[in-house]
């Protein structure tokens, strides 16, 4: 009822009394104004003026369920949608949905997250309104070695997705942080939940830095109204982003990971540099020549040896020519 | 301090009065009196005669870690040995601690599980006393494309062990189960908390039916005591469960999968049989041929066609001469 409300002072356009509000959509005067009250908390600015009762003028910078799914078009992802004004972290939320039997495609986002997480462990910075913070729910019909990839998958599905709504030349640094320059603006987050024999689910973590200026703390980061110089629909951008992945997801699983791997080729920023690659406190130091159908970099030291790595933060030194 | 007092006990194996006690431990006549009760407590048959003071005249058959840890000489696993009377289950415990960042080979047992699980999300039943109900936290320098062998290490380990205590000709049916005959007398899982490109850890968890009868909805079970025909120290075979699993462990972070899958076949009741291995709603039939090197089963189906099955439930059909 609050979204017929709502529908109804979008279709007027005008002031409209309460009075006829409440005969237009069959509910109390009180009912009438209760609804209202919860709109403009929602963010709404719906203008009250006695006698001529309200006024819709102006809608919230949110990334409301509905605002989302409003000519989404998709089969699987975001077809349910999860929204917290405030969460500890949409991981954990949508891992507590998991286990209780939610299904593929359920995203869970939020304006902001109080432990947002990064990759191994670190924290996640989610500015409140300044990102697009989610999560989404996969069952993939995979084994374990076959779902490493996915990780890349979904990489090639945020950059096409940034590159077809903003017109930013986004790149892929490996395995799954996407870049504007050397700086980072996404990160990609993949937790597993198995059996040794069998997948029961993977959360898929996107923290995207949309607006506003990032924290000095994060020099190697930049937003996307930043680079674009110019304002981005969050509620566009995580519609762009739900189609690619579909999209992506339903190749990967009709035909594989090649033809994803190509789309990854063409967008990487780490192919053809010199790289250091750590993990743990070892690093290997040579050229990205490619990824292998597991995901893998292959890294050719300067000895000639070929190093493939599975996991590890990269360090691009310098473009080799 | 209660240890001190049981083992006193122990070393005088006579009636002991309470103020021998209190003037050899140093500690007050009210403080031994205390220790008494809890030690009767846990289960220790402590008698008590006025004017000729205690004895000890028998021990609880618990898996207390100081038992299990007494001669254990292992390096890893069970080093730490977290134990309870009655527990959730020893997987979310086992979870519990390796998120607040336990170490490898911390191992939490129970005298019996109130949702003790099973493979596949299924249940497992957990008799107050009457089995060995236990999981290891794993952190395998391993990716996850090669962890899904780790499974059949473990089979392999604990298959092992229990043969070396009680002669038993246990075998094992892919991936996992144990068996004497056609009976389970233990099960393994085996889940992972991870990225896709890390894995953080592993828990292993394994129950086996020791002693008593097997509920009548268990027609395929059995326990080691019925089929030996005599009692089988729970304590000493959890003991030698850790070190062939350690052995184990360690033999396939040296050496790969290869020597073990050799142990693995040698000790397989599903190899050379016919077999049906279902899996979601789909069945394979055919020949078990072997396993490959990420230990998945291959058979050979009617028309010859070799399919690879990674995850299901196997039925042994009969033994193919």
């Amino acid at each position: 009822m609050k979204n017929k409300v709502l529908n109804y002072l979008k279709e007027k356009n005008e002031f409209i009394s309460g009075q006829a509000i409440s005969k237009a959509l069959k509910v109390s005067r009180t009912a009438v104004w209760k609804y209202i009250k919860q709109l403009q908390k929602d963010g709404y600015a719906v203008e009250a003026i006695s006698r001529r009762g309200y006024k819709l003028s102006g809608s919230p910078d949110k990334i409301f369920p509905d605002l989302v799914r409003k000519g989404l078009k998709t089969k699987i992802f975001g077809r349910e949608i999860v929204y917290f004004e405030s969460v500890d972290s949409t991981m954990n939320e949508a891992a507590r949905l998991a286990i209780q039997g939610a299904k593929e495609g359920v995203v869970v986002c939020a304006e902001t997250q109080i432990h947002g997480r990064g990759r191994l462990g670190r924290s996640w910075v989610s500015a409140q309104g300044k990102g697009i913070y989610f999560s989404v729910i996969l069952r993939p019909r995979v084994i374990l070695a076959e779902a490493s990839c996915l990780t890349l998958v979904f990489a090639v599905a945020v950059c096409q997705a940034i590159r077809l709504v903003t017109g930013l030349d986004t790149k892929i640094k490996w395995p799954n942080d996407i870049l504007i320059g050397q700086k980072k603006v996404v990160g990609i987050l993949t937790e597993l939940n198995a059996e040794l024999d069998r997948i029961h689910f993977i959360i898929l973590g996107v923290g995207i830095n949309v607006t506003g200026q990032i924290s000095s703390l994060l020099a190697n980061a930049t937003s996307l109204e930043k680079e674009a110089g110019q304002k981005v629909s969050r509620v566009f951008l995580l519609q762009e982003i739900l189609r690619q992945m579909e999209k992506y997801y339903q190749l990967f699983h009709a035909q594989g990971f090649a033809p994803v791997a190509g789309a990854w080729r063409s967008l990487s920023a780490t192919l053809n540099t010199q790289v250091k690659v750590v993990e743990l406190n070892k690093a290997t130091e040579g050229l990205a020549m490619d990824i292998d159908n597991q995901g893998a970099l292959l890294i050719k030291e300067k000895n000639g040896a070929i190093i493939r790595k599975v996991s590890g933060d990269v360090v691009h030194c310098r473009v080799k020519k």
